[in-house]
């Protein structure tokens, strides 16, 4: 406990954020210096570091996630082998960077998501709206002697709230500006948009998902060139536009259209989404598939800026981030279609894709210990903000 | 964060504990009231209640308990659809206590233990000793408006300890004096003793397991005679001591002699404990076979005096709680057993078993707020004293 109040007052803090997202590829590890919170952060970045997750523990989380294959024992012995994990990869993102482990002040710990069920359910008669990460941050704290933040999306699913996504406070404090209406778009799997306006309070922050990103180009490059995806764009680049197809997933994708706060994921543009296309399009060259699925990517964004954005807002900018910002075709392609915006790519590392996430938790975890609420009501359909993470001492 | 900083300067303080036990028969509720902490905690009992459980849902709860049984869908939601449980249970003990949910300044939050594997293994390379209870903390701070402790017996096990028993430390806040050797005995499911030297340091006490404490009692009761259990010990008492049997019993049980710190359960003296006996001996009448059990559970707990106590050190007094001892013949028989000690029921209604361990988790919220470990290393096995549960703002 003196520790955490140290820590209250602690002016400049190393945190660590460390992140896993659902496809489990990797153990993201961001070390940043930060001072102040709220709209008077300051932060830099010290090091960023992917730890290799091990082949049969990636195998065993993604059991443990489906209802069929799950069973609470491998569950209950992965919340405590995870924290492990993150503990022996943070000795080796500070070992990298020059640093022990006793420097790091504060970790924000994401865990990994095995089970997310945001939607209004039932159980027993009681709401069941719910989600569950795994990696128990208290472990997480013994293991390193470090303060640890955890479990962040709880709070706001208790208030009724998505519990996602938590990354648009993170842009606010990083992207608000006091002249320009910016529009932050993240091309990862899934294609997401935050609206910050010029000298937004936290509250007026809008955010949700548009669409696909890369996950259906990533698929069609798999599928057809047996390419992890579309390098540079360079595929696209060859074929050309089928209209037909264009049409007929346009036709297909209900998600586009529907009013905001929404989000999606694998469930909607996973690996099924374009059989019944693929099907349908027997002739169609592999080159012109990707290309109409990289342009409908865009158009996708672009639709979603039209509808819900264009007539309530000037935007002034544009920022993208991003695997799919560096997709050439995909990005000359939102230049065409957004022709009357600044377009950017965000090129400072702070807040590149990779890094963006564990960075955004070690930042969540700092607010926390200012004592800041850091999801928004609007973005997440939350009843009220409220501070978010359970505080976990060494 | 404001109202934690208060609640640490905050001198007298109202705590609930929230415990549901391993049989999900019901929400234990207590409400405490609590000035200082460790040897200079004062307390005194506002409220005991009991909320009831659903049917279906302790049916849910049970089957997730089970490897073969759970999933992590049901998993998820029971984790957010027990706090809503706790908070409705929690409401109506105010009420019940004439007291409102803002009076309460802290709740000390158990949850539910869905699965328990302290026992050392491996899973992909990494030691996976783990604990798992459910009915998120931060879930019921946000319901509840209240501070809130929770998952108490993660950081314990995180350092290698069983993660149990923790109620000692509050026996040692509780019952320690400074000229008595105290022997604490409590008679649930399962008997366990706790020794309190005379001005022990909180690492001189131990506590293990001693044996059965009801647990075969109970199953005898309601094989023969379809009764929870044997009502003052009046069944007891009519039967007479058939010592083939009793020896039988003291043969195949390992546990008794077996070196301490030590914990069982049901899984040893649970329903297939006595089949094999039963069909052994097919002639020993009903109220014989309860006599003897129930003599052999105090011979079973004096066993464990003698051999790992008495050696040792003079106990002054032996304290005994728990529904045990209200089973009078079990009472008179370790009476004659402990005839050298004085043997005294716990009568003060603070430290009844009912209420026992809702009050030990308010008591062990008070002293997380307080910065001091709970845990007792030389109790549980964990490598060092650590401060326990995560902090759960509202």
């Amino acid at each position: 406990m003196k520790k955490l109040l140290e820590l209250i007052d602690k002016k400049k803090k190393i945190c660590a954020g460390i992140m896993t997202g659902t496809s489990v590829d990797a153990v993201d590890i961001a070390i940043i210096e930060v001072e102040g919170a709220g709209l008077n952060l300051r932060f830099s970045l010290l090091g960023f570091y992917e730890h290799p997750i091990d082949q049969t523990l990636k195998k065993l989380i993604l059991k443990n996630s489906i209802k069929q294959t799950s069973n609470v024992e491998e569950i209950c012995k992965l919340n405590f082998v995870l924290p492990r994990l993150y503990a022996e990869a943070l000795e080796n993102a500070c070992h990298v960077n020059n640093l022990k482990i006793t420097d790091i002040d504060l970790i924000g710990s994401h865990g990994q998501t095995i089970q997310h069920l945001p939607g209004k359910q039932l159980l027993c008669g009681y709401n069941a709206q719910s989600t569950l990460q795994i990696g128990d941050p208290s472990v997480l704290a013994k293991l390193t002697g470090v303060v640890t933040i955890g479990n962040f999306r709880a709070g706001d699913v208790a208030l009724g709230g998505e519990g996602a996504p938590l990354v648009p406070f993170f842009d606010y404090l990083v992207f608000r500006s006091e002249t320009k209406n910016r529009l932050l778009l993240n091309i990862g799997g899934i294609a997401n948009i935050t609206l910050i306006k010029a000298r937004a309070t936290v509250n007026e922050v809008r955010a949700f998902d548009v669409g696909p990103g890369n996950m259906l180009i990533d698929f069609l490059a798999d599928r057809f060139f047996n390419k992890r995806y579309d390098e540079d764009g360079l595929i696209a680049k060859k074929g050309k536009l089928n209209i037909a197809l264009f049409d007929a997933i346009k036709d297909k994708d209900n998600f586009v259209e529907a009013l905001p706060p929404k989000t999606t994921g694998r469930e909607h543009y996973g690996e099924n989404f374009l059989d019944e296309l693929l099907e349908k399009f027997p002739g169609i060259l592999p080159e012109d598939w990707i290309r109409t699925v990289t342009y409908y990517t865009a158009f996708a964004i672009y639709r979603n800026y039209e509808k819900f954005i264009l007539p309530y807002i000037k935007v002034d900018e544009l920022l993208v981030s991003g695997g799919g910002a560096n997709n050439k075709f995909l990005f000359s392609s939102l230049k065409e279609l957004f022709f009357n915006l600044k377009v950017k790519k965000i090129k400072d590392k702070k807040v590149q894709a990779d890094s963006k996430e564990a960075i955004c938790f070690a930042i969540l975890a700092n607010e926390t210990i200012a004592g800041n609420p850091t999801n928004i009501p609007n973005v997440t359909g939350a009843l009220r903000p409220t501070i978010l993470g359970e505080i976990c001492l060494p």
